[in-house]
């Protein structure tokens, strides 16, 4: 694709504090057990992480991936990541979809999420190509996507293979 | 990524119809009008189209499109995208997403979308490294991916930026 989507890393107000990029390195800062918040991660050596991360990092244009972490702790907090998808609706334009966001538990209620999200959206709206910014949520997190902005389109259908 | 996504022609009952990946000749047989049926595509040139397939099928282990030709009316009759995202979670798996099917309004009533959905799902599984395959459908959709084996799982939220 033309342009990699521009990331940067950019400061939350608290210092000890920051937004950005994923590194390689965050494998040794808990990412993975972050992501283990989530859903099912399963064992993943460090090679295998970086890997991936190369795989994914090889198309800067269509995915990023945006981290928080505590540099006290050097413990990845937050994260998030943002797919654009080249299609040909919209004049050969680009679906953004937001996808794997997750906050520590014991830093929830600090607006970290809001953070990850409002980041993403501004790489899609920066991307100028991106038309559309989507996301799939349980009922539960319909509220905290509709302060961000979002609002409510339709149903994600689902099939799982294991 | 490792390997591409395996995809070959395959033949729908009716010998005047055949289910295969899209070409640059579908310019010609009306996939941007079939799109159109779908949503807005605007005015796309041949040259805006083949270089938006280039940077689709550059990589076609993360994208493919798959269409359904009546051979008699060099027409493109049904379409569908599968695009493979890469994950940390599931063990470095890979998320399948279905995205723009669409069925030509007088082509409707004969399992069209069942057979482009099916043939994802299959390209899906083949693949070895997605977990599951997700999409987003309005409420009188459900039913049909339902009857494709889907269920329905969260909410699509969206924000649009024009």
């Amino acid at each position: 694709m033309a342009t990699e989507m521009k990331t940067k890393e950019s400061s939350v107000e608290d210092s000890t504090l920051k937004l950005r990029p994923l590194e390689k390195e965050d494998f040794k800062k808990g990412y993975l057990e972050l992501l283990s918040q989530l859903t099912q991660v399963g064992e993943i050596t460090e090679k295998q992480f970086n890997e991936t991360f190369d795989v994914i990092n090889s198309n800067k244009s269509s995915q990023v991936i945006y981290v928080i972490e505590s540099t006290t702790e050097k413990k990845i907090v937050a994260t998030g990541t943002l797919l654009a998808e080249q299609k040909f609706i919209h004049g050969c334009g680009k679906c953004g979809h937001i996808e794997d966001v997750v906050v520590d538990n014991s830093y929830r209620g600090k607006h970290f999420g809001q953070r990850i999200i409002s980041k993403l959206v501004e790489i899609a709206k920066a991307d100028g190509k991106i038309y559309k910014v989507i996301l799939d949520c349980n009922d539960k997190n319909i509220e905290f996507y509709k302060k961000c902005g979002f609002d409510w389109k339709g149903n994600e259908m689902a099939l799982y293979f294991n």
